[in-house]
């Protein structure tokens, strides 16, 4: 049902609009302008015509047959509109008026839901919209068209979700969906993660929440659907500050936070501290396999980042085991003297490919740890490409993941790609690298129940 | 004594080296080509000249005065060139050389410094040297010259220190004098705080510690300069997975990070937990003014984002009060219907300059809150440059300190250089920038003894 929302054959604008910087213009520019191939009807009823398309008075008039609605029209129209919806046939409605339960107006919330019986599925209200990059439906008014990947992204504030998509296309993160679910009236978080569950373009579903209405629903679609796609949230309103805030945000009571992380930890969500470690974990996730114990291999070419990485593991319960005598003495067969190959093997300042190439390999091949992170300090001396290629190199023979930390500017930006091509993410700190990692740690818990 | 080191009027390179790729070939690139205005004598015994400049057997023979030699030979032949380096009468030395305390050869780390016998004084060995960007002195092989700016950096780690040269450049961070300090045998973290209390180019101190060597001293010295300017240290080597690490890479023992911490509050140092919250820290630190207390405003046109701030404050053991109901009226004044006036105060994602302009003003002015949050989040119907003008504008009666949160991607780039421009330091997620903000507080708490 939810696939007419994301997958519509055609789509009518509700308060199309003339006028640029009107919410109603910006949307439709969204949909013709993205590569959207369906039918798209501006509906207004004092226009012939919106950016070249022609207009129809009402939804009913359109002599085409609408699968999904944007209702971008005032608040108290909003029923009238819903009921030429439910007479037209269209199956899914995104209703982006704001001036429903958000500002405490309940009824009319109710009046439209009563209305759409069902028959017109609801995202919204008070949402920017919905995103799908496999056909370029950008149902919105979010500022650009997110990068295609597979990260769907759920979020409770619109103007969030419509920065942060701005922000994925500058860092060049992909992203499948974006569903700004709003006051989540009638399709909630739940079934949007049913329906993510089955969709091919995802792999990852990263969310942010403020309050979630049925707890215990939540609880068991997320316990489901987090054994078949990683769920990364972020959760805001954790404080009292920021439960009053989110309370006057979108009337939501935010709940207790600690109840909500057990909750979470429950059944398989795992947990981000900020948007950023939101789209770090997720990225982990989208590009490498979740690791089969939490035992974690250090490969550094300079000291204190390797000791930055070791406190970061260890802060995050994961292991950084001593690697037995047997490895070191494989890895001193080819390290120079002042490397220290106890974990973190630090390879020394000047190693290039075929030094970060053997170790790689070592610990990618033996048995004594089930994760790598490998870092890369840029100096005067080293040339941060010839190691990204040797990790490339390596990983076609990895069952572990990997993650990189390529530390530097503009010089090691060109390695970073190289890495990213083969789908080795990576992060500018030690810590941030740690964390993405611990989501893939995590995750193999959830799908082997390791511990 | 360290002007001398930091504002030399010429500059041996020993070890000067003809072949590209060699520290001693990099060395004196980076010297020749940053910039240096003083004399540059390379000292090579089988070149007559190196990159275009007459090369000298020994430092002796050089016929000019010498006020700093930097060493970049093997190790063993360094006692040799100390001893050069004292009839010659040079009065400061960078050793570069590896090979000495950090692998457990302390007697030779000994001999070279019995040798220099104070009159020359030492930095390292085992680093990758020195920069002063106000005379453009690059004595290290770090691969490009920071920019110009008013934060020292102490790193105890030099591929690190070089690599976050590279990365302070892509992100516009500029820096006074950066300090790779090695073993520390000679000048240590101690003297180097108090040479930079003094110096008029910094306005912040950031180090990156593995372990001090004298605990009392470092206390005794940094409560002191803490007071004329801040510290911001991040400690490598908090956990055993990572104090083994530190042992294996300085031979430092990195001792309990709980009496770090403690000695740390106790001092006044302001502590961050990796190197992007320790450059967050400094650059809000550089830009703008300790808080006189804790209470902060969050302005936002997001709720979202609002949340998060509100929550990252109450985390970090901030306040975000609820706002006098006299304020309140006044906001509600010029606040449309939908906006919150609690705090954080949500203008509603419409609001352009005028709002911006006039909520600023209210809680600049206001002596109910003591320092302020303004986030701005991009979407279809935002500008991002005009809320920037806003903010900058409103800071000319500014008491209290500001940092920004503009979230989006390329289009929030233009007002972030003008927040720049005008000293508002900007942070990508509303939990860096309250990170960032809370610095000013705690900085304010060592100068104003608050609590």
């Amino acid at each position: 049902m939810l696939s007419k929302i994301f997958y519509p054959s055609s789509v009518a604008v509700v308060g199309a609009s003339r006028t640029r910087g009107k919410i109603g213009n910006e949307i439709l520019r969204n949909l013709i302008y993205s590569g959207y191939r369906g039918g798209i009807y501006p509906v207004n009823p004092n226009a012939e015509a919106i950016l070249g398309l022609k207009a129809y008075p009402t939804v009913k008039e359109i002599p085409y047959s609408v699968d999904l609605a944007i209702i971008a029209v005032p608040a108290k129209i909003v029923p009238s509109i819903m009921k030429d919806c439910v007479e037209k046939g269209v199956k899914g409605a995104v209703i982006i008026s704001s001036g429903f339960s958000e500002v405490s107006n309940r009824e009319l919330e109710d009046e439209v839901k009563r209305i759409a019986s069902g028959k017109v599925r609801i995202i919204g209200p008070n949402t920017i919209g919905i995103i799908n990059t496999a056909n370029n439906l950008n149902a919105s008014f979010a500022p650009n068209m997110p990068l295609k990947g597979n990260i769907a992204f759920i979020t409770q504030s619109g103007a969030l979700g419509g920065a942060l998509i701005d922000w994925t296309i500058r860092e060049k993160i992909g992203l499948s969906k974006i569903i700004s679910v709003g006051n989540k009236c009638d399709v909630g978080d739940e079934e949007l993660l049913e329906f993510l569950a089955k969709d091919k373009e995802t792999k990852v579903i990263a969310m942010y929440i403020e309050a979630i209405k049925d707890g215990r629903r939540f609880m068991e679609v997320a316990k489901k659907v987090s054994k078949l796609k990683p769920i990364v949230v972020v959760k805001a309103g954790r404080t009292e500050a920021g439960k009053r805030a989110a309370s006057s945000h979108t009337g939501a009571l935010a709940g207790s936070f600690e109840i909500y992380k057990a909750a979470f930890k429950q059944c398989g969500v795992i947990y981000a501290n900020d948007t950023e470690e939101l789209f770090d974990k997720a990225i982990a996730l989208a590009e490498q396999s979740p690791a089969k114990g939490k035992r974690v291999a250090i490969v550094t070419n300079g000291g204190g980042a390797g000791i930055m990485a070791a406190d970061a593991c260890e802060e995050l319960g994961l292991l950084v085991p001593e690697l037995s005598e047997k490895t070191q003495s494989t890895l001193k067969e080819f390290l120079p003297e002042i490397a220290s190959t106890r974990n973190p093997i630090d390879i020394a300042g000047d190693a290039g490919y075929e030094r970060y190439k053997a170790t790689i390999d070592v610990v990618l091949k033996n048995n004594e740890v089930d994760a790598v992170i490998v870092i890369f300090v840029h100096t005067a001396l080293t040339e941060p490409v010839e190691p990204a290629r040797a990790l490339v190199e390596c990983l076609q023979r990895a069952k572990k993941p990997v993650v990189g930390c390529w530390i530097g500017g503009y010089e090691v930006e060109e390695a970073i790609r190289i890495l990213k091509e083969e789908n080795v993410p990576n992060f500018p700190t030690p810590k941030r690298a740690v964390k993405a990692l611990s989501a893939l740690i995590r995750q193999g818990e959830v799908l082997y129940d390791i511990d």
